[in-house]
C-alpha cells in the first residue's frame, strides 16, 4: 500500500535533516528523458533542486533516460541531438561532473539486465494499478499500452537500485514509482538475502509554473521559455504571453492565473515576493508586467546562456563529461550485477 | 495473425531443404533453463534434433536461459549446481564447442538490454493474448502472472535477434512465440531500418514421450529417466514403470499407451520399430519388455555416460567452455546493440 502524502511529506522532511548532516551517506538518482531542449518550467521546477542537492556533499547521479523517450511515443525523435542539448542545458545549469555523475541508460547494459530479475519480483496486476502508468498512459493519449510502458516502473527501480541509489528527488506524481522501487528492493532482499537498500523519495515543493498560454508547459504548444533561449527570443515568447483586461496587477493565483503565473516566474528569477512586485507594478498593466518578467529572466539565466554557449563551442568536452559518466555508471552497474548475480546463485565463470 | 499450423509445417519443410544446401546461411538459437538434469525426454524431444543440425554446419547458438528459471517459480533453486548439468549433459550428448557456442543469459548483459527497445514494439494487449503465456501460467498453477512471464516472449526474442538467428528448432507450442519475435523484429525493421531478420521456425516431429508413470515426463514426479544415471539407476527407474495387466505386448498407443511408451522408448534407443519389437517380445510380458528397454537405455547412453564421468572429472574444461561461449555471446551482443543504438540514434560516444 502507498502511504499518504502526509506520510511521505514527514519522512521527505526528516531525510532534508539527515542529507544535511550526513551527506557522505546519500546517494540520489535524478534524471530526465531527451526529449527536447530545457525550459524555464524544468529549470525551477527540477535543475534547481539538483543544484542544491549537489551542493549539499550526496553523490549525485544524473540520468538521461533515453530509452524512456519511447515509453510513450513511437519515434524517438534525434535522440543524440536531444541528449546533447540536455547534456548542455544541465552543464551549463550548473550541474558538475566532478560531483555528479551524467549517463545514458542506452549505455549502461548491466543496469538494463537488472530488469529481468526485478520483473520476476512484480506481478502483471500490481503494474496495472500503478496510479502513474495509468496517468502517463492517459496523457499521452495511449489507448494500447507498450510492454515498456507498462514495466516503466521496474526499468525506474533498476535505475535507481543498480547504483544502490537510496534518495531520489521527486514530485508528488511519482511517489507510486519510489513505493514499486521499495517493493521489489524489499522483495529482492528477502528472496535473494541483503543487496539493495529501499530508496526514499525526497519531495521538492516545486512551484506550480504555466506555460505563456497559461495551460501546462509544453514545448509541443510552444508556450514556454527554453533555457537557450537569447534574449530576443525571451522577450518576444514573453511578450506573446496571456494577460487579462485587468490593467492593476494583483497577485492572485485563483482567480488570475496567467497574471499570477507571471509574477511567480519573476519572483523566482529575482528572488523576491510575487505580491511585493505586483504591488510595484500597480497600475502599469501587462505591458510592464512583461517587461518586468523578461528583464528578470534575462538577467537571471544570463549566465547559463554565456556558459552554454561556451560548452556549445566545445563539442569534445561535453562528449567527455558523458563518456566518462558512462563510464563510471558502467563500473557501478556491473559491481551491482555481480552481486546479484551471486546472490541468485547464477553460475560464475 | 499466427499463421496455421499447417502453413508452418509446409515453410519448415522448405527451410530443411534450404538448411541442407546452404547450411552457412543460417544461423540458430535454441537453449533450455537449467531447472536440473536433462532425461530422456529431453534427449529424443529437442537435443538429437539439435545434434542433427550442428551436423548440418550451421551456426548454433545455445542458451542456458537462466532467468527465465523465475518466470514461473519462486525460487531459481541451484542456479549455478544446474547449470553445469545441463552443460554436462549438453556436451556428453556431442554438442561441441567448436560448432556450437553455449552461453548464459546472465552473463551477457547486451543481450539483455535489447528487452527496452523490443517492449516500446509490444503492447500489453498483445502480450496478454500470448496462447504459450496463458498456457505456461496455467501449467504452473499460477494466478498472478509476474512481469517476467508476461514479457517473456519478449525476451526470447531478444535471445533470436541478438545474434541475428534466423532459424529456431521449436515444438508446436513454441509456434506463437516465434511469430512474436518476427512482429518485433518486422515492426523495428520498420520504425529504425532493416537491421533483423524475421527468423523462421523448424518444426521438428517430436516422438510423444511419457513418464514411467504414464503421465507427462516431470523430474518432480520422479518419473523420468535422467542421462546421467547408472545402468542399475536406470534398470530401477523402468522396473517401476506402469504397465497393463495383458502379458501379450502389443504396439497400441491408443489403448496402451504406457506399454507403447516403453516401446517407443526401446525402438529410439535401437533406432528400430515399436511394433516389431512388441512382436519380439509377444507374450513374454511386462518383465521381457522392461528388461528389453534397460538394456535398449544402458547399451544407447553408456557412451553418453562415459564421456559424462569424463567431463566431471575436468570442472576447469567444462567451465572453460561456457566461458569461451559467454565471451563469443557478449561479442556478438555487443555488435548487434550498437547497431541498435545506431539504428534508433543513440548518442555514440
Amino acid at each position: 500500500m502507498t502511504e499518504s502524502y502526509e506520510a511521505s511529506l514527514t519522512r521527505s522532511q526528516a531525510l532534508e535533516q539527515r542529507l544535511a548532516e550526513h551527506p557522505e551517506e546519500f546517494r540520489m538518482l535524478t534524471g530526465d528523458r531527451p526529449t527536447g531542449a530545457l525550459h524555464v518550467g524544468h529549470y525551477f521546477g527540477s535543475i534547481a533542486n539538483r543544484l542544491r542537492l549537489q551542493e549539499s556533499g550526496a553523490d549525485i547521479m544524473v540520468l538521461i533516460a533515453d530509452y524512456q523517450v519511447i515509453t510513450d511515443r513511437e519515434v524517438a525523435g534525434d535522440l543524440a541531438g536531444n541528449t546533447r542539448n540536455l547534456l548542455l542545458d544541465g552543464l551549463a545549469a550548473g550541474i558538475d561532473p566532478e560531483r555528479s555523475t551524467v549517463f545514458a541508460h542506452s549505455a549502461v547494459p548491466a543496469l538494463n539486465q537488472l530488469m529481468l530479475p526485478f520483473l520476476s519480483l512484480v506481478s502483471v496486476a500490481e503494474l496495472q494499478r500503478n496510479p502513474t502508468v495509468k496517468d502517463e498512459a492517459a496523457t499521452a493519449g495511449i489507448t494500447s499500452i507498450s510492454g515498456l510502458m507498462l514495466t516503466y516502473p521496474v526499468h525506474q527501480a533498476a535505475d535507481i537500485l543498480f547504483c544502490k541509489g537510496n534518495i531520489v528527488p521527486v514530485g508528488r506524481d511519482q511517489l507510486p514509482h519510489i513505493e514499486q522501487t521499495r517493493v521489489i528492493a524489499r522483495r529482492f532482499n528477502e528472496r535473494y538475502g541483503p543487496t539493495f537498500p529501499e530508496p526514499e523519495a525526497l519531495l521538492s515543493s516545486v512551484p506550480l509554473l504555466l506555460g505563456t498560454d497559461g495551460t501546462k508547459m509544453s514545448k509541443s504548444k510552444g508556450n514556454v521559455v527554453e533555457l537557450r533561449m537569447s534574449a530576443d527570443q525571451t522577450a518576444k515568447q514573453v511578450k506573446g504571453a496571456k494577460t487579462d483586461s485587468d490593467r492593476h496587477i494583483t497577485f492572485d493565483p485563483e482567480h488570475r492565473p496567467e497574471v499570477s503565473n507571471l509574477l511567480t516566474l519573476a519572483a523566482l528569477c529575482e528572488g523576491g515576493d510575487p505580491a511585493a512586485i505586483a504591488e510595484e507594478i500597480g497600475d502599469g498593466g501587462g505591458g510592464a508586467l512583461k517587461k518586468r518578467v523578461t528583464d528578470a529572466l534575462n538577467t537571471y539565466f544570463a549566465p547559463l546562456r554565456e556558459r552554454r554557449a561556451a560548452l556549445e563551442a566545445d563539442p569534445s568536452y561535453v562528449d567527455g563529461v558523458l563518456a566518462a559518466g558512462n563510464a563510471r555508471a558502467n563500473e557501478i552497474a556491473e559491481a551491482t550485477l555481480a552481486e546479484v548475480r551471486e546472490a541468485m546463485g547464477s553460475i560464475r565463470l
